[in-house]
This record gives C-alpha cells, sequence and structure tokens, in this order.
C-alpha cells in the first residue's frame, strides 16, 4: 500500500518548519531554492543571488523526505498536546455512537480497519472548547497562532514582519468572519483557516460511488489533492464501508476533513429516503465526530415552503444533500428534520468543535435558475441557522452556488454577506456558462476567481469530469490546479500582502532565461517542464525558445535593450 | 494532403444556410437537431418534441459534407461577385510588390506555390471601398447584411424577428465601434464582425518559427482551430517560405486573416534590425494586401520616448513586433518609421480594405508591469493613431493586454474606450497570474471573460503551451474551447439576445437524461462523450451516472418531485 502513495518532493523545494513564539508548534512551508541571475560586466560574468520564495503547503508530511510515513499508523498527532494543555475535553472510554461500536465489533471488517484505534475527546461536562468561543473569550489558541504564521506568505525568510498576528486571527474568528475546521479528534490536520480576510483557499472532494474505488485508492486521492494544493477534503463517499474509509481517510489527511452526513444516514437504510430519521441521523454525526471530521455539511435551510419554487425551474433541485431532503418533506409531509433539530445538532457539533457548513440545497443547476426565488429563500434561512449555531459557539460557514452567468455572481456575494451576517461563504464554482461539459473546471474557475475576489473565503473545486464521470487523478490535478489559480488571482486581486511576490519571482526568471527556476516556482513544476521539454527546441540554458527562435524572442531583444544581455 | 485536413462533420448536426433579402448571400449555420423529451402518462410515454438550436459556425465548407474541397483550387470565391458589383475595385493585371513577383517567378518554389494565381484586385483611381466608408456613406454592403444575419443566435429557425439588423450594423462600423475586416482579395472569408455590441469573437494564431512545420500542417491548423469556433486567424510565421504558406492559407480560409507584416520584413533582411527600412516594409505591407490578408497588427504606437519607461520594467517588452521596433529605435535613434510613415501605411491598406489592428508594443509581460506609464503612454498614441487611419477610412482595432491582475482589468477596458473612442478592443487573455505556465489558457480565459464582459470585441486565444512552446492541435483545440467559453460567458453577461439559449437548451437535455443531446450541444462534443464513456457506469438512456449512482443522483429524485419520472 506504501508504494501507491505519492511522496515524490517538490523540484529544488525544502520542506521548512517555522516554529511558533506562543505555542510549541511547527508551521509547514516549502522553501523554493532559486538560482542567481548572471550578468556579464566586461566580459565577466557576475551572479545576483535570487532570494528563495516560501509558499504555503498543504501537502503535508507526505511531501518531507525527513518523515517516515506509515499509513497504518496515520500521521503524527500534532494537535494532541495542544488540546490536553488546554484541558476542556476529556478521553471517552468507548464510542458514543452505537453504529460505531457496531462496526468496531464486527469481526468481518477486521481486514479493512484501520488498525490502532484511538479513543475519542469530548468536551467534559460543562464546558465549551470550539474556536469561536475560545476566540469569543479573548483566548488565543496554537491554532490561532498555526494559521496566523500560514498567513504569512513568503514573509518568514525574507524577514518581513508579520502582518497577519495571532491577535488577528482571533478577532476574525470572534466576528465569526472566519472559521478554523478543527475537530478535536482530528489530531493530525495541520490548522488552516477560512475566511475573506485570508488567502482564499480551496476545497477538493474524493468519495467512492454504489461502483467504484478502493480505500487505498481514496487515501492516495486524498494525498494527491493535498499535494497539488488543496486546503480541505470532502469525503463524499456514498457506496459501502464509508465509515473504515473514512477512518483511514482522516488518520491520514493533514488538512481537515469535511463530510455530508445525510449520505451516509441514507446508505444505512438502504436508500429509502422513507426510512430516514433524526434519530439514525444523530448517530451519523456522533459517530463522525467522534472519528475526526472537522465540519458537515448540513441542509438545513430548504424547507417545505421553498420546494414549489425549486419545481418551477429548468433543472429542479442539484445538490444531492437537498434532493434528498426534499424527498424526505414531500413523502412525510413535515418539515425539514435538519431544519426542526437544530439546536441539537448544534450541541453536538459544539463538543467537539465541528463546524458547520450550511448547505445549499437549492443552488441553481444551471444559469436559468440562478438568483431565484428558491435558492435566495433558503439563503435567507440560511442567515437565521447561522445566528443559532453562533449562540452554540459553532463555527459557521455557507455554501453557494452552483450555475451563475458573470453579471449575476457579485450580487450572490452581497446577498451573502448581508442575509449571513458575514459568515464566510464557500462556493461551488460558480459554472459560468452550462455548454461546455468537458471543460466545466474552466467554467467554474472563471466564476470562482470573481467571487472569490468579491470576498468568497473558499472555493469548491471542480474537475474536468464534472456532469460526466468520476474524475481521475489526472483529472484532480487539473482540478486543483485550476483552482490553485482561481484563489491566487482573487487574493492577489483583494491586495492580500504578499501574494505577488511569487508571481514576480517567476517573470523575473522567465525573462533572465531562468528556465528551471520558471518550472520550479510554478503551481505544476512537473507539466511546464513537461511542455517545454515537448519540442526540444531549446535548451534549458538558453535565451530563447521554440515559440520564437533567437530573432523573434521579444525579451532576448528587450535585454538586449537594457544592455544587460550576455551574449 | 487531403486526408490531413478534418472534414468530420459535428454529431446530430446539420450544415444551413440562411438566405439574405438584399443581397444573393447564403450564410451558414449549424443546425443542431435534439431528440424529444419522454413523460410517461398513465404508463403511456408522451413525447414532447424540442426545438433544433441553430449556433454560429466558423468552420466553413469544411464540415458540409455536400462542398466538394480542394486545398489546391482554395474555397469557393464567395465575395468576388459582390465587390465586382460594387464597381470600385479593379483587377490588376500583375502584383504591385516586388518581392511578390519576385517569389512567383522564381522557378525553385514552384513545388510549394498554390497553384492558381488570381490576379490581386485594388481600388479603383479615387474610389474608396473600405467598409467603414460605405458604412459612413449610408450604403449597406453584402458584408454587412450576412454579418447581421450571422449575429442573430438562433432565431431563423425559432422564428424570432431578428434584432440585429444590417441598418444597424452599417451605424456601428460607420460609428467606428465595429468593423469587418474583409480585404477585397480574400474572395473566400465569410464575413464576421467585431465590436462590442455583437457577439464577443476569438482569435487564434498560428504559425511556424525558425524550426517547425510544413506548409500542409499549417493548413490544417487553419481549419481545425475555425472548426472549433476560432473566428479570426493570425498567420504569425516567421520562418522561411512565409509568402508560399500564407497564400495556401487564405485561399483555404474562412474566416479573417491577420499578420504582423514586420515579422516577414525582418525575415527579408535575415533578422538583422539595424537593415529595416520602410521600403521593404512598405512592400510586403503591398505583398500581403494583394495576398489578400484581412488585417494587419502595426506597432505604430510605440515611440522613442516610451522605452525608457519599458526598461524599468520587471520583464520589459514581451511584444515581438515592439522589441523589433524598440530596438530598431534605439540602433538608428530615430523615431518609429511605422509612426512616421502612418499616413502612407493608412492610404496603402485603404486601397484593398485592409484592417489595421494597432499593436500593443509595450502590453504588460508580468503582472508587475501592468497598466504602467509603458503600457498606458502607448495607448494614447494608439488612440491617435486612430483617429488619423478613420480620416484615411481605414477600419480600426486596437490590441491589449497582456498580464493584469484581476482587479486592474476594468482599468484597460475603460481606458482603451476613453483613448482609442470606443475603436473595438482585441485583447491577448489578459492573463491573471504569472504562476501557472502549463495552465496559461485557463489564466488567460478567466481574464478574457472578464475584459470581453467589460466589453471587448474580440480576445486573441492562449493555449496551454503559453510561454513554454509551440501548441500542437490538441493544445490548439484546447485553447479555442477555452476561448469559446470566455466569449460566450462575456456574451451572456452583457445581454447578448439569445445568448442562452444554447445553454438553456443543454441544461434541459441534462435534466432530461437526455445525454446525447448534452453533448450534441456542447462545445466540444467529442470531449464530453469520450469523459462520459470512460468509466461505463452509465448508457446513455440511463436516468443516473457513474457520479453519484441511482440513489444519490439529485436530477432523478428532482424530477420524481415533480412527479415526472419514468420509472
Amino acid at each position: 500500500m506504501k508504494d501507491s502513495i505519492t511522496r515524490t518532493p517538490f523540484p529544488s523545494s525544502e520542506k521548512i518548519y517555522v516554529k511558533g513564539q506562543m505555542f510549541n508548534i511547527n508551521v509547514p512551508m516549502r522553501k523554493i531554492k532559486l538560482t542567481p541571475t548572471v550578468e556579464v560586466i566586461n566580459g565577466e560574468k557576475v551572479l545576483h543571488e535570487n532570494a528563495p520564495v516560501v509558499v504555503y503547503d498543504t501537502s503535508g508530511p507526505f511531501s518531507d523526505p525527513n518523515q517516515e510515513i506509515d499509513l497504518r499508523k496515520g500521521l503524527p498527532r500534532i494537535r494532541k498536546q495542544w488540546i490536553e494543555d488546554r484541558g476542556d475535553a476529556e478521553q471517552l472510554s468507548q464510542l458514543t455512537s452505537e453504529y460505531g461500536r457496531m462496526r468496531l465489533a464486527d469481526p468481518s471488517l477486521d481486514h479493512l480497519r484501520f488498525e490502532l484505534h484511538h479513543l475519542p475527546y469530548r468536551a467534559k461536562e460543562g464546558r465549551k472548547l470550539t474556536q469561536f468561543h475560545y476566540a469569543k473569550a479573548g483566548i488565543i489558541t496554537a491554532e490561532m497562532e498555526y494559521v496566523a504564521i500560514r498567513e504569512n506568505l513568503n514573509n518568514q525568510e525574507l524577514g518581513i514582519n508579520s502582518y497577519i498576528t495571532p491577535e488577528y486571527v482571533r478577532q476574525e474568528i470572534a466576528a465569526g468572519r472566519a472559521i478554523i475546521p478543527a475537530n478535536i479528534n482530528h489530531l493530525e490536520c495541520e490548522p488552516m483557516i477560512i475566511g475573506r480576510n485570508f488567502l482564499v483557499k480551496i476545497n477538493t472532494n474524493i468519495g467512492n460511488s454504489a461502483v467504484s474505488s478502493s480505500i487505498e485508492e481514496e487515501v492516495e486521492k486524498a494525498v494527491w489533492s493535498c499535494r497539488w494544493g488543496g486546503d480541505t477534503l470532502m469525503d463524499l463517499s456514498t457506496g459501502a464501508n464509508i465509515h473504515e474509509t473514512r477512518e483511514w481517510i482522516i488518520r491520514n489527511c493533514p488538512v481537515p476533513v469535511g463530510t455530508v452526513p445525510i449520505y451516509q444516514t441514507l446508505e444505512k437504510v438502504n436508500g429509502k429516503v422513507e426510512l430516514l430519521t433524526w434519530e439514525l441521523y444523530r448517530d451519523t454525526l456522533i459517530e463522525q465526530c467522534e472519528q475526526g471530521v472537522d465540519y458537515f455539511t448540513i441542509h438545513a435551510g430548504l424547507l417545505q415552503k421553498h420546494i414549489p419554487f425549486a419545481n418551477q425551474r429548468l433543472t429542479g433541485i442539484v445538490s444531492r444533500g437537498g434532493s434528498i431532503m426534499a424527498q424526505w418533506m414531500t413523502l412525510k409531509n413535515e418539515e425539514n428534520f435538519l431544519y426542526t433539530h437544530w439546536d441539537e445538532i448544534c450541541t453536538i457539533l459544539a463538543q467537539y468543535d465541528v463546524g458547520v457548513s450550511i448547505g445549499d440545497g437549492l443552488r441553481p443547476g444551471s444559469l436559468s435558475d440562478a438568483n431565484d426565488k428558491a435558492q435566495f429563500g433558503e439563503l435567507e434561512t440560511m442567515g437565521m441557522l447561522t445566528q443559532i449555531a453562533w449562540q452554540h459557539d459553532v463555527q459557521v460557514m455557507i455554501e453557494g452556488p452552483g450555475h451563475v452567468p458573470v453579471h449575476k455572481i457579485k450580487e450572490n456575494m452581497d446577498k451573502q454577506l448581508h442575509d449571513c451576517f458575514e459568515a464566510p461563504f464557500y462556493t461551488l464554482g460558480p459554472i459560468v456558462t452550462d455548454i461546455a461539459p468537458g471543460y466545466d473546471h474552466i467554467t467554474s474557475g472563471i466564476g470562482a476567481t470573481m467571487i472569490g475576489w468579491y470576498g468568497t473565503s473558499m472555493l469548491c473545486y471542480v474537475t474536468p469530469k464534472e456532469h460526466l464521470g468520476l474524475p481521475d487523478k489526472e483529472d484532480v490535478r487539473v482540478g486543483v490546479i485550476t483552482y490553485k489559480i482561481a484563489a491566487h488571482a482573487a487574493d492577489i486581486a483583494k491586495g492580500h500582502p504578499g501574494a505577488e511576490i511569487r508571481d514576480n519571482a517567476l517573470s523575473k526568471a522567465r525573462f533572465d532565461f531562468r528556465w528551471k527556476d520558471q518550472f520550479n516556482l510554478s503551481l505544476d513544476p512537473e507539466r511546464a517542464r513537461e511542455y517545454f521539454n515537448v519540442r526540444h527546441g531549446a535548451e534549458e540554458g538558453s535565451e530563447f525558445c521554440t515559440m520564437c527562435g533567437p530573432n523573434f524572442c521579444a525579451m532576448r531583444i528587450s535585454k538586449k535593450l537594457k544592455g544587460e544581455c550576455n551574449k
């Protein structure tokens, strides 16, 4: 199994760890080393050093050759001491959820099971332990210092003072404008922050469906998507052995893991929507809370009154969770049980510091349905639910569309900020035209860039297979890179300090014909090098390439003009 | 050679021709036929017909199985009669350019030469014949009616009245807000219009460089890029036999062809910039005017005074034409000869109705250089040149960046509209982050969508190989589709009537599980079908797919809710 996990370090890169000043923490980053710029003065070569570029690193211990990885043991449990030091959690003597206990006791699952069984943590009676609680109480946690260090792009190495401080992080969380999804049972997680005054983040999805893939494949998919830059990972599995697969993923996942618990609940009743009950859902929530899921998508904002609006649409309901709840409400003629049990849900989530991502069951599935009564009606309910969740100290984000034409994107952001009191927005795309299946990473990457610029905190990636099939590894890579582009373009547009450092370093390398540095600084060094090498028209040291040839190389001529050319 | 040309018709599509009412013209379109929606009422299948969708078609006669194609003869010369009917042009008895005559007389080139030699047309002494001239004189041309019919998306078949009339086209051209690039010597060209009150267009580039490809490959590349949706084609060849290659391309190209004449001029002096002269450039202009090039990129706005600003940049000058002219000015210590001979250039262009695309020699090559003094200084000069060209009745568009961060894009559009008096803007991207070589079709597709929405008339495509090497056919396809997405998303955002018809038809097909219709309506039917078939998880008739499986198919559940599901 070990062999199937990608561990190759990025070229010319070194994994570094920045130490905390308040806490005993080591924040991982990737330092990209550059070659010097060569100038020829009076026939003598003069070398000008280029400072290394330090980049945000989501790849976890897998890209660190000094760390031993054993998927059977899971990643180092870096947060264990932090949580024990705070003293608000206790380790339970057994799993709370019936289903969790049942699976653990079933010997026929032994061959599938993650071997090391960690007993779960939960808040002590009467104690509160969410990051939101601490932030409001004026307490800076290790997680807060961790993300503050992480957000200061490139600065550590360059000796620039940090501009994002742990105290600023605390304030943003206390205001509800940012969250750190960090279940006290996901001790392997490297904390990260989602909020519009921080770097724009991206989520990737994995998951087996009815037919589909093995546990090993799923773990490697998680590692793979983190490698390319996925900031969080949603496990959307709907097939068999969801429980065991999830355990493997969480124990080996360096980024927060999200799920949609209604999926597993539906599996438990063999896909029969009419058999769904609050009790079964509740047990599933607890099961997953104790495994370490960091945030749940919960479609509690979709109410009976919204369904008629959805039925008038061109493409009805396209959210899986939304369609399940709408069907349940219609069959039972009852209000959404996620809505009617919202207080209880929040009480459970608060005990483990699981964040809630309020699902947009009525997100538009076509341009025609964008910004309609169904969508915006649900958004208002989501705002109301946000305030209740906050009363329970639960960290909240809000999910958003979907398919939206370019000129209607901003309204989504503005309305979300208003209706949901600035809780972070987490959008899927949006896709800006319906006519390009096979290229929906691009149609959605366009919308994602724009809505990221307008203020969305996290972008859920879309792969080229969207609408057509399940993504393979190459699709995941292309989807992640596309969304890193969107997030980074938005960071620059929002003026995130330091965001342009990498762009400038790469452009300087380009102008200097430092081809290797250009590749190494890029989001996908392997792809850049591969495309360059296709034609073999230029060596990595040459001062032009196949595109134009020497006489038509603008940069070469331009350098000559500056008297800098060394030929 | 014939075999290497792609002629496969698009699936379930029929080439149709809409007749003109004023002129004897046949405007090609592609009609996509759809299958009916199946509804089950009381166990009986009821079929609801779905109207075909008619789409804009740039693929020329190649996609019409009823047309015989012989590359040696070239495409039908559909515009010949129109130009003769207007009576403002005369056919010359020989080529005017010295170089053109020399190449024609050289028997060693016989094996390369397009066999049928057409004598060129030119304006009769004292006559004017540009579309701009006719428009200002209140004359509607065949070209104007042709593009008016073309712009009325989907409407012919649906029986909706046309909203874009030939008179509206005439007014937009007369105002300088739109151009029809249509050299009187490119008689094979299917007219199209570039202007911000029309559909956003895309340009593709081909061309061999110093090493590189054969004439046959270049012609197929042209056919290939038109097939996927390229509206115009720039031949940027810089290698040997440019003249002969261009002849083959123009005679077989159904879309307007653009060039950068300084490239060929530089080839004529073996790449020695100091040997460039106005006389040689002038002869090159005439040579290409008489071959049928529809528009020229001319870097006349880059002046001596701008060079110091460029030298302060991170990436200097990245336009090939711009760097050549800057070098010439520096070597000679003279003003740009394209600027000093601007009147003469315009006089020549007007005789053939060749449009000018004023090149932005100082477009930024990195985010760091965007919107700087060099770029905007040149833009002001370009505005001044626009007015002079208009005095000569020459049709004008303005080239734009380049690399621009998201938040600085709109300023480019606003300033261009102001400084260049609403002449159409024609931009390369812009690329919104420098850090993704290998994915620059995406980084630039994002910027292209935004600037298209803001008012850019034509978007110059970028392929995945940008900055790294020359594109192959697959790169061209991906680049074109990406830019069709950008242009179409901008059309929708601008509210172009009818633009959303195709989106809505595809989304309805999606909701109906009419998979084949979904593929056939998409920008790249082959790719969509290929991705769908990868997993074989669902038949083309099935009501779910591998993504979610039957129990988790939101659309299936949603249809059930509407009581429409036929299972």
